[in-house]
């Protein structure tokens, strides 16, 4: 018999079978317990939203891998006349669902508001290595106060997450929308132009320094632009000496002082949550790469693997306004979780994972005391013992034992006629061998108590 | 200031806010317990497959409400050309996901492999109240068994989560597709419209038995099947003698002797088990819309709500195969969580559920103090208390007791200018409006000790 269909994903997805999702549990209940400790509740959006909601707020380049679903019925025969094909879009981040929500909700919720949300998002990306088409966004936002000790919470938040996950040599990297919008200003940028610049000092990281000052040169940004940055590359380590050094080339601009002003409280918020200084940096060339920033911006780089960012994040104070006409500001961060995944892995962060199926397995000596085995099998789950029985037809209880085995089942619970007559079971210990016969009824308490 | 967009969720679709959060939360949580009481290890696919994996498996009705995604760049201009403008689908179910993982991986797995798994699905629906378009699914499968006892526990989970959840007046209807095989061949329905009247039957529980019986006649199904399935509704009602009964009509049929010795077997281990009766039910005229079902099918209706079924599953051996040539049999249910979630909250089971975002909110008394406010979080953080900040620039101790009040938080934790210089904090407890100054060393445990 042949196939009728080949069995293929979509292109760009994963699977998750049980030993992976093993992993993924264990770093997503960290983040989620986090998330918890700090105060942040759930909120979860459906996959997809009305197009005219995704697009025009990431930037032209990201609006491109927006996923599109096709109009059904009518719909689509009238779409098919004029071009317009689609209606509705798949998820591409979890900020703009977020801005969505409170514009509809904004009566009903207590502010400051603190969600999270883990859930996937879709990117039509080009295909390649580490680079998925879904995967996993965990983020944290507070919506509703501009004091930028929520900034500074959000950072903490992000630094307690990489701690609890033990993710060595990271950074956390910060810098201020409007002090590079102050930067721009003094270099003669024009204002319409400052998102392009955004997009393309963003590519730091990607293509180095060396090779976002030639892009700006070839973009005719002008030659001010890449003398002002490049003297900022010179300011002091130390972030409050480096607001001192940055304040004298924008300080007359209004967006300048009040990111110097904004900087400072974020870095004295830091250091009273205890953050060591050798775990933050400001860096003069982070820009991020979407369009609805407008304040503190921030990532986390680490040096190995080299990867790209696995946290960014930062604060969007026009963003929900653009659904509800009134400015609610904001502030969040995405944990990259897939990010964080691949580093784990990568550096062999797991250590062991038993990904065993249960506690237990209970053994089916023959059909005629298979009833026997299935009751015992549903008093150890009463009991709270995860529990298997043997569900195919009975074999010899070496094939029993050998298929606990390969399912890492750590004890195989045998109710043969014998001991069924004398009211008992035998545990076999399938690490040790041993093996030994126990009165039915102290059959649970035996084998939490051998667990322990 | 206007919106420029009006903020509207994509039709069909809803949010979850942080108090229905909670409660879909608990449900979930008592499903995933159960599946992993059982054996059952965690399975994740991503939302979108290629289109042919999707189509031809449910039927043609089911297949209409797929949603599918547009082509992207050049396939895009070439598919509107040849009218083929789509290539991904959205998730319909859990079950075709799975088979295709299962062929995909068969060589690595470890049989029965039991999985669950628990994502959204998503289906064009007409819009009605209590349909969604996207929706929770929560799915337990054994595949490469076609041992009756793998739908015994799957039956027996069903049951077992229900009973968690504390759903009253449930029963699980059972039937067995080569039974309604059997019967359709004694009473001469061609086998090519096999699939075509079960459809029509398993609509019993909404147009009732005299609907489906009048649709089986306007569609020349012929008198005879509606003679014989009121002939067998007068079957005994427990379910042993029900199929001494059923046999006489359908013994000619291998289907039927088959279905017969299984059904046997089925509620044999189902006492084993120890379901009491009263909570199943031998439903001859239970069909199950889905096409790919071969043998035992099973559902859940409850008495109150009218909400037709909460739980649908059944033994599927052929579907596997179709992707990989080899026959791989396999059952399984689907928990419905979005219709229990329905019934809890119609019932009223949910009782209190307390979705405070934090056990303590940190007040701040004034801008010098801020520092030390935020060390306090920090430290009972790090002491695993659920703990906010009062983030808005400082304002009176009552405002900030509000605060607390309205987000549910139970502590405040007040350090101004004399507690810091005397080394103590004070906590207030919201509930009784006490207040008391303690140390700050022993403040995370007077916070625990206090709340326990």
């Amino acid at each position: 018999m042949s196939p009728k269909i080949t069995a293929h994903r979509a292109p760009g997805t994963r699977d998750f079978l049980p030993d992976e999702m093993a992993l993924r549990e264990r770093v997503r209940r960290v983040i989620e317990e986090t998330f918890r400790l700090y105060g942040f509740q759930p909120l979860e959006t459906p996959a997809t939203e009305r197009l005219e909601i995704l697009t025009g707020k990431y930037g032209e380049e990201a609006d491109r891998l927006i996923f599109k679903i096709l109009k059904r019925g009518e719909e689509l025969e009238s779409g098919k006349a004029s071009g317009d094909l689609a209606d509705l879009g798949l998820r591409y981040d979890l900020t703009v669902p977020l801005a969505r929500v409170v514009a509809m909700h904004r009566g009903e919720l207590t502010y400051p508001f603190k969600r999270y949300q883990i859930q996937p998002v879709w990117r039509a990306e080009r295909q390649q290595k580490g680079r998925y088409r879904e995967f996993v966004q965990c983020d944290a936002d507070i919506v509703g106060t501009s004091s930028v000790s929520a900034d500074a919470e959000i950072i903490a938040l992000t630094d307690d997450i990489l701690q609890r996950l033990a993710i060595p040599g990271y950074r956390i990297h910060i810098n201020h929308r409007m002090l590079l919008q102050a930067i721009a200003r003094a270099a003669g940028v024009a204002d319409a132009r400052f998102l392009e610049m955004c997009v393309v000092i963003d590519k730091t990281d990607k293509i180095g320094l060396d090779g976002v000052l030639e892009e700006l040169g070839s973009k005719d940004f002008g030659s001010r632009i890449i003398q002002l940055l490049k003297e900022m590359l010179a300011c002091p380590e130390e972030p409050l000496e480096a607001m001192k050094f940055i304040r004298n080339h924008v300080d007359e601009f209004d967006a300048g002082r009040k990111a110097i002003e904004e900087m400072r409280h974020l870095f004295a918020d830091l250091t009273a949550l205890e953050i060591p200084e050798r775990r933050l940096a400001f860096r003069i060339y982070l820009a991020r790469g979407l369009d609805y920033y407008t304040g503190p911006i921030f990532e986390t780089l680490i040096e190995e693997p080299k990867i790209g960012s696995i946290t960014g994040g930062g604060r969007y104070d026009n963003l929900i306004g653009v659904f509800c006409g009134e400015t609610i500001p904001a502030t969040g961060t995405t944990i990259g979780i897939e990010r964080i995944f691949d580093v784990m892995r990568e550096l062999n962060l797991f250590g062991e994972v038993a990904a065993a199926s249960a506690q237990v397995l209970v053994a089916v000596f023959s059909d005629e005391t298979r009833s026997e085995s299935l009751k015992i099998a549903a008093e150890l789950r009463k009991a709270g013992i995860a529990t298997e029985v043997y569900l195919e037809p009975p074999k010899k209880l070496a094939k029993q034992f050998a298929h606990a085995d390969k399912k890492k089942i750590p004890f195989v619970v045998i109710a043969g006629p014998d001991e069924v007559s004398r009211g008992e079971v035998t545990i076999k210990n399938l690490s040790t061998g041993e093996q030994r016969t126990v009165p039915r009824n102290n059959l649970a308490e035996a084998i939490s108590h051998n667990s322990a």
